[in-house]
């Protein structure tokens, strides 16, 4: 692991994510660029001192010189935006599988550049959009690509939060801090730290690749260097419309990203308040409520539940599964396999690069005078 | 009344309305431009065959000359769009108060021709934004004018409808017909329909008035005249920004129209589907429900209320209390009284003109390159 | 109208109930035990002076004499249930239809007596159950009905309330006053007064009837000289089991009144404070939420529905369809023609002989070493 | 771990709710009374083979004779009710701190033996009564304890499960071949797999205990051995009354276990289906609802929370916080410190003996002609 020592948020998400269905061992790390912290944190998780480094440089080149049985295989790489690419780079070339938090990047370009270098690697790689670990949020991509719904006209995707709702960053909120900074966040903030994500939630469910978009970027709170609210106009290929809201500043609202989608003849909602629901709307008919565990789900849905139906599943099973489907395709590599489609159904290098796209198009936009922005990568 | 003849949705809704609270008493009407048509409906209602006319313009020419005591005092205009002018102004000149649906008129032109003729005469107006008569919704405009959720930053109003899913103008459903119809609806659609009901619950709620707009307008369905669909970024006078949605192609989905305004220290949320709860949430506390009937609630929301906490009230009660204030304001003028703030809280002339503004500004930008159109009345 | 005067609850509501859909006119009334404030009531209510009477028998006594055409023809009885049996009584012996707040009398005794007399008289009575009101609740009947949720099982109901937690008997609370008053209101508190309707609603949906009962009956708070709170284990003829539960003093709770029944195939959950919708579970497939309003309910629903789904109705529009329903009636034996059955289905004096053996027995029962009661008429 | 080889539901909760914290290391295992069986899960499982056993009695007696450093500290027992007792004293008598499933034992004699062997010697003891490990529900009982409700009078707890409805036990569903066998799940089905969680959870959070019961016990499903079915009236000490409701045959309802509690000032609302919320509901004020996560809780909710609030934690972080707080407790005491009191507060010795006794009591009860049964341990 990179990244991720004491008091980091995600850093303890990936790890929990990791053990949930035992198919990690935590081995080493380099958790903080500050090499001490590195250290006292490698302690408390009980690693081996050898295994604790004190810069991911480090970690590359010793873990590479270790035999193959006993180094690391897959690399977690959570440090804040700005420290991304170099060590998913270094991972990369050094023959290390990479699983990245996002947004994947700090610019498109090195979005762009990353994609070459998984594909010339041939190693596989995972970016942890979480919300698409939900199985609720799996049977709704399924529900839309089976044609239940008719052909997709709209698509609704928000993600309101209430954090930032005034000066953190002014206070020693960690998490604050660097997610308002430019130096380490890159151009956005509200846009890149969760827009990313109510977009990348909107194109898997409907299957849908946004073209252009028109957008309404905001800092509301005083003194912070980045966006903390917006929200875009959307245009998508093949003619559907939709609307993609992310604030930071929706004062009392927690972390509730929900998604709407409606074809010719009914429509889905799914949002993470309740997220072992989803509802069905028909024009004709009563809506449905599909629940997690649920006999009648696709194995898109039942391959990510640990659980019979009643008993919920959260933020973390759903971060498993991103952790899960990626051991699988780890596995069969190694065993020589064919993966199942269900374990191959992560996000990979092909959404963080959409991602770091949005985040560019989304600022580019917030900032014209035209209106419609073509959706450029 | 004007309209609303066998058949017709809202004119039933308003006589209900009127019979709630016992305080108007139906005499006349022509309800229906075909003659018979209206005499028949005028049976069915029981009413006098002799005020029973062919005609609005016959009705108020034969109602002005009973005497005072006998003669109508109220005139409910229910007609398509095309047909709320011209009665208005009859009206309104002719000596009688007026309710009338919303849209207030078929142009902004005609509307701002209605504001003058409603300045001359003095006569008092009432234009059904139904969803401002719900009790919550009360309370909702008076929490944010008390300041409590500190200064407005974000606005969201939303109002998605499936009924026009498909080309139900092609069939024989009324309601679809006119309302898809230009020369009976005017320049808009959905937007016409139920986008002025969603900015003027925007408005109402949050006490702003909308600056600026950029709006994506769609139609939809194959062979419809009108738009079906539509989005639009909002910037409010005093720098608050939103997003209004509205649509009648969301698949499923019933009229749940749903607004949530952010302040600084919080927020609060309210739709129809749950009408009887106001959700507040806060940066600091515990998020707070407040239901219709609850002893802590403002006089604007207890006014509006019929019976104790727990007995659902709905929309027929939220019509009746434009009703009844409209009502308790014309009765205090008779009576030489000043009508109590609570009573003059129904919508008015005001709000038919921003609301026909509305419907110009958004077709235009819908239609414009141009990205943020300015909100010109 | 008898009862009802200034400050009644039910007495208001029954009036709106009344007006909704325009089948009644209020003609006369002897609106309180006092003479005065009778006659107060009827000039707020804007009534011919000469129809506001002294007493409930002048009224009878005086109204028999009026033409036919000119008379009241249905007569609502609205006081405490002290003063049920007796009006009721004198109203079906002059020849006037009645409708009944529940419970329908002072003791069981009475019940049965009246019961006697509505046959004798052949007039009709309509018992103010309201929850039976709902179009939901009549969906949730037909469906068990209908056999599509198989053999009924288990049937819980519920009726939580709060607002008897402190001794309100003791403020100047008319509510409260009669409603813990042995002499006022029979031998039951929460239970005549909330319990009744659950059991009725019970009965009503599941479509059973109650063989036997243990109930467990509790005055919690100091000073109340009647029960504010009991549960039941229930026994249906034919083998299904159920609880009933209903309280005053569950701080906090409203009026939140809600059914449970289940088959072997699939249960369904109806709750006031969603009235709009019922929810069916299914073993096998997902849950449907049904709507007031949805082109596929049963005639009964639709039937006692106004607007199109995604209008709320609420509990005066329940209590209006009891009205209504009643009205139609009255109009069909005038007219010599058979009631729809939907027409047929309000609340009568069956189920007010019902309720009030539910009373004796679960009282009797609440007192009883023994534990299985039968449910004795 | 003893019991929970391939195929067994509960014994795969466990080893999650295990990792989870990362305060466990599986090391060793009887997975099955089959001794192949249990080979082959330890095999799954990657365990070291000469530490996967034929019999739990080898294991204590091999695990015993390994060095202190090496050898199991903790035994999770996850087997049928019939191997409880046994493999649990020999456990503890072998210097095992022990973590045992629920019901504790097949009878209440077992539990009382084993109160003694644990008081004996001194090894802890955690049952797994999942629902408690819940923040909200920690934040309820806080809540209650506090006063903030006043003197509680009133506690409904009910687990309507559907799973059963049919004669499961003739498939090869082996959750229900065992749950229903009096052999192996002992005096109670229903009573027994559900209502000792509904039984401890009302106790839990009341911070009451019951004192006497009159419970109706029902086998619906034609053919089956056990109880499918229950429900009881409950009085606790200090003058409280309840319901407890519990039932495996409520066609259509997955696992809901709803919890609420009643007193003089105000009520609480928990149930599993909306886990991270915690509904509060007073007289005088708005029902406020508090979320997992949110600042404003109390140690015992926080300590129990890995996420910021809006981030769902489920049903097997609550199985993790006892898991987590067991563990606390035992390297508190390794370390010859004091336990936190939010460690301590895990169901143990006292709660299983309680809950055996439920069982007898209710089933008693069920069988009585008596209506109140002593609530005798």
């Amino acid at each position: 692991m990179i990244g991720g020592g004491t008091g980091a948020f995600i850093g303890a998400v990936h790890r929990i994510a990791a053990r949930i269905d035992d198919q990690y061992e935590l081995v080493c790390g380099a958790f903080s660029s500050n090499a001490e912290n590195s250290r006292a944190s490698g302690t408390l998780l009980g690693l081996n001192p050898e295994r604790v480094y004190n810069s991911y440089r480090e970690l590359f080149e010793k873990e590479k010189q270790l035999p193959e049985e006993e180094r690391a295989q897959v690399i977690s790489i959570v440090t804040p935006n700005h420290v991304h690419f170099e060590p998913a780079r270094l991972a990369l070339e050094s023959g290390f599988h990479v699983i990245l938090d996002k947004p994947m990047t700090f610019s498109l370009d090195e979005a762009k550049e990353l994609g070459k270098i998984v594909a010339e690697t041939g190693m596989l790689f995972c970016l942890t959009h979480t919300y698409t670990g939900y199985p609720m949020v799996k049977e709704a991509r399924q529900i839309v690509a089976s044609g239940r719904l008719g052909k997709i006209r709209k698509v609704f995707v928000e993600y309101p939060q209430g954090w930032l709702s005034s000066f953190e960053e002014g206070t020693d909120n960690k998490q604050a801090s660097w997610r308002t900074d430019p130096a380490r966040s890159g151009i956005a903030g509200a846009m890149g730290d969760i827009g990313t994500h109510a977009f990348n939630l909107a194109e898997y469910v409907s299957g849908l690749q946004v073209s252009q978009l028109c957008a309404d970027i905001n800092t509301v709170v005083e003194g912070r260097k980045l966006d903390d609210d917006g929200a875009a106009l959307l245009k998508f290929k093949g003619g559907a419309s939709g609307v993609l809201m992310s604030t930071q500043v929706a004062a009392g609202e927690e972390n509730n990203v929900k998604v709407r989608v409606y074809g010719e003849k009914g429509g889905l909602e799914w949002q993470q308040s309740d997220a072992n629901s989803l509802q069905l709307k028909w024009t004709d008919r009563p809506a449905e409520i599909l629940r997690t565990g649920g006999g009648y789900l696709s194995s898109f849905a039942s391959h990510n539940t640990r659980t019979p139906a009643g008993h919920p599943e959260g933020y973390l099973e759903a971060f498993a599964n991103l952790y899960r489907n990626f051991a699988l395709c780890i596995k069969a590599r190694k065993d020589g396999k064919d993966p199942e489609p269900e374990w191959l159904d992560f996000p990979g290098i092909e959404e963080g690069i959409r991602g770091m796209a949005f985040i560019e198009n989304v600022v580019a936009s917030g900032k014209s005078e035209k209106k419609w922005f073509d959706f450029i990568i």
